[in-house]
C-alpha cells in the first residue's frame, strides 16, 4: 500500500505562519473510486493567498477548517487511474493540498502538455502566477506599448513575470524589490530599466520619482500599504493601478490609511482588483503567449526551491518575511 | 455702449472661498471681432470643481491667474454676432466666466435647442452635472438593472441626477445626504428607497449597512474621505466605485487615510475616476436620453437659485458648507 503524508492545519496563525501551525499525519492513500485518480505530488506552489485561507473568516474562498489538510496547488503524476482519458504517468496540475499522495476526482485536474513546457515551466512561467501577471497587465491594467510601468514585489512569483511581460510588450519598466540581491536580479536578469530597493530608501516616494521621472501609467501592485500610497503620487493622466496583492498588509495590526487617492481622482485614473480564476476559460491564450516567449528565450522564471513536504510551512514563512528570490516551490519528488 | 461687470479673482482662498476672494470690475464690453459674438449671461452654474481652479497649482486644468475673471460655465443670449451660424437672440452654453457680457469665439459655444428643453432644463437636467451622472453610472460604473446603488451628496447637482438615473434604470438606490430637508427631498421627490442622514449618524458604516442590507454593487461617490471609506466596507463582489467628487476633502487640512481598500481587493472591485469632457463627442447621446425622461416626467432637477452676479461667490461658499438643496445656479437675467 501507498502511504500518504499530509500536513494538517492545526492552529490559526496570529502573525506569520510557520511549522507550529501544522501537524503531520500519515495514513494509507485512498484507492481511486470511479472517476478518480491516485496521484504522487511532484511539487507545490507557495503563494501569498494561502495566508487568507488559514483564517477563520470568509473571503472569496472559505477558510480551511482546523484538522483538515492545508490547501495548495501543484503538479502531480498519476499513479493509478479509474478516470477516462487519464493514464498512469500523466502529469497534471491541480489543487492537490499539502500531501504526498492525494486521491482526486479527474474533473478537477488539468493535464500538462509537455510539448509546451517541462514541469519546472508549468509551475513557473506557465503557472498561475504567470497567468495572473498576464491578465492583470493586459486586461485590468490595459497595458499599451511605451507605458511607464511600475511593479512592486518585482522579484516574487507574480512580480518577476509582470516585469518581463511588460518589458517584452515594449513598456518602460521600473521595479520595487527589497535588498541588493533581489534588485540585482530584477535589473540584470529580468531587464527592468530602473529598480528601487525599498529597504534602503527612507523616502519611497522620492525614490519612485527618481526611477520614474515621467510618472507611472500602470502600477502593478503586489504589496499594498505605504508602497501603494507612494506610487499613487506618481500616477500620470488616466493611469491604471492593478491591485494584485497586498502582502505588506497581511500581518499589519491595523490597516494602513491610503492618503493619496486625490491623485487617482485628479488624473482620472482607475484602481482595480481581480480574480484570475474569472479568466479560467482563457488560460490557454495566456499560456500560448507565455510558451512562445519561453521558447524564444525572452522569458524566464527564477524558482526558489525547497525540498520535502515538511518545508512547505517554512516556505510560507519565508514568503511573508520576503526571504525568497523568485517563485517559491516545494519539490517532493524528482521533476526532471 | 454695453458695460461688462466681471468678478476678478483677487486672492487665493485658504479655506472655503467667499466674496473676500473677488473684486468687481466694470468696463466696456468688447465688440465682437470676426468669428466672435457678444453675449448677455443668463445664468451661471456653481460646481465643486471651481474650487480647484482657484488654486495656484495645476490639475487637469490650469489654475486661474490672480487678476483674471473667474472661470465658470453657464448659458447666455447672443446680443451681437460676427460669426456665421450664430444669430442675435440665439441661446448658447459656454465657459462664460463670471461676467455679465462676455465676448467669445463662436467655436467655443454650444447652441441650445429649445425644442429639447428650456433654459432651466439646459442648466439643470440637460446640463453637465446630469451628463456627468449619466456617463459616470453607465460607463465608469457599468450600471446594470437590479444593481444595489449607493449615491453620496445625493441632493447635490450631480447626486440628484445619479439617484434618478439609477432608479429609472431599475436599480435599488440608497442615498447619503446631510440634514432632514435634503433627506426628505431625496426620498420623496427623487425616489431613493433608503436615505442616510450622515449628520445624524455616529456610525456611518452601520447606517449604510442598514440602508443597504445586501451590500453595494455600485457606489457613486461625490464626497470622498470617511464616507468613501465606510462605503467600501459594504461592497459586493465585483463592485464598482465611481470617484466623481471629493467635496469632503476639499478643505481638509490633511488628507484622510482610506483604510478599507482590502475590501476592494477581496471583492475584486474597481474604483475609477473620470473626466466628463472626455465624453464630449457623446454628450448628445446623454442629452437625448435625459430629454426623453424629462418629457415623460420621470426625471426632475431641483435648482437652488441665487439672483445677481455678486451672489456667485456667496453660492460657492454655500456649496462647500453643504447649504444648498439642489443644483446651485446664479441667475443674472430673466430665463423664462
Amino acid at each position: 500500500m501507498q502511504t500518504n503524508r499530509r500536513l494538517i492545519l492545526a492552529s490559526r496563525p496570529t502573525g506569520i505562519p510557520g511549522p507550529e501551525n501544522f501537524n503531520i499525519d500519515v495514513r494509507e492513500a485512498l484507492l481511486p473510486d470511479s472517476g478518480e485518480v491516485l496521484l504522487e505530488t511532484i511539487c507545490l506552489s507557495i503563494d501569498p493567498a494561502m495566508r487568507s485561507w488559514m483564517r477563520d473568516g470568509t473571503g472569496y474562498q472559505q477558510g480551511i477548517p482546523l484538522g483538515e489538510v492545508m490547501r495548495g496547488g501543484g503538479i502531480a503524476r498519476i499513479l493509478s487511474s479509474r478516470a477516462e482519458g487519464f493514464s498512469v504517468g500523466d502529469l497534471v496540475q491541480a489543487r492537490l493540498g499539502w500531501q504526498t499522495h492525494p486521491t482526486l476526482a479527474a474533473r478537477f485536474l488539468h493535464k500538462l502538455d509537455l510539448n509546451i513546457g517541462a514541469v519546472q515551466d508549468w509551475i513557473g512561467p506557465l503557472g498561475l502566477s504567470a497567468v495572473t501577471a498576464y491578465f492583470g497587465l493586459r486586461h485590468i491594467g490595459a497595458m499599451r506599448p511605451n507605458d511607464r510601468v511600475l511593479v512592486s514585489a518585482a522579484a516574487g512569483g507574480v512580480g518577476q513575470m509582470a516585469v518581463q511581460i511588460a518589458r517584452i510588450e515594449g513598456c518602460r519598466v521600473a521595479a520595487i524589490a527589497g535588498g541588493q540581491e533581489k534588485c540585482a536580479f530584477v535589473l540584470n536578469e529580468l531587464g527592468a530599466e530602473a529598480v528601487i530597493d525599498y529597504k534602503a530608501e527612507s523616502d519611497l516616494s522620492a525614490a519612485i520619482g527618481r526611477a520614474c521621472p515621467d510618472g507611472v501609467d500602470l502600477y502593478f501592485d503586489n504589496v499594498g500599504g505605504p508602497t501603494l500610497d507612494a506610487s499613487l503620487e506618481h500616477l500620470r493622466k488616466e493611469a491604471r493601478v492593478v491591485l494584485c496583492g497586498r502582502i505588506s498588509q497581511t500581518h499589519s495590526a491595523q490597516p494602513y490609511g491610503i492618503r493619496n487617492l486625490a491623485r487617482l481622482s485628479s488624473v482620472h485614473g482607475r484602481m482595480q482588483a481581480f480574480l484570475v480564476f474569472n479568466y479560467h476559460e482563457r488560460y490557454d491564450e495566456a499560456r500560448t503567449w507565455l510558451a512562445a516567449r519561453l521558447r524564444d528565450g525572452s522569458l524566464q522564471q527564477k524558482l526558489h526551491v525547497l525540498d520535502g513536504l515538511e518545508q512547505a510551512p517554512v516556505g510560507l514563512g519565508m514568503l511573508f518575511r520576503g526571504e525568497n528570490t523568485g517563485k517559491l516551490v516545494i519539490r517532493l519528488s524528482d521533476w526532471s
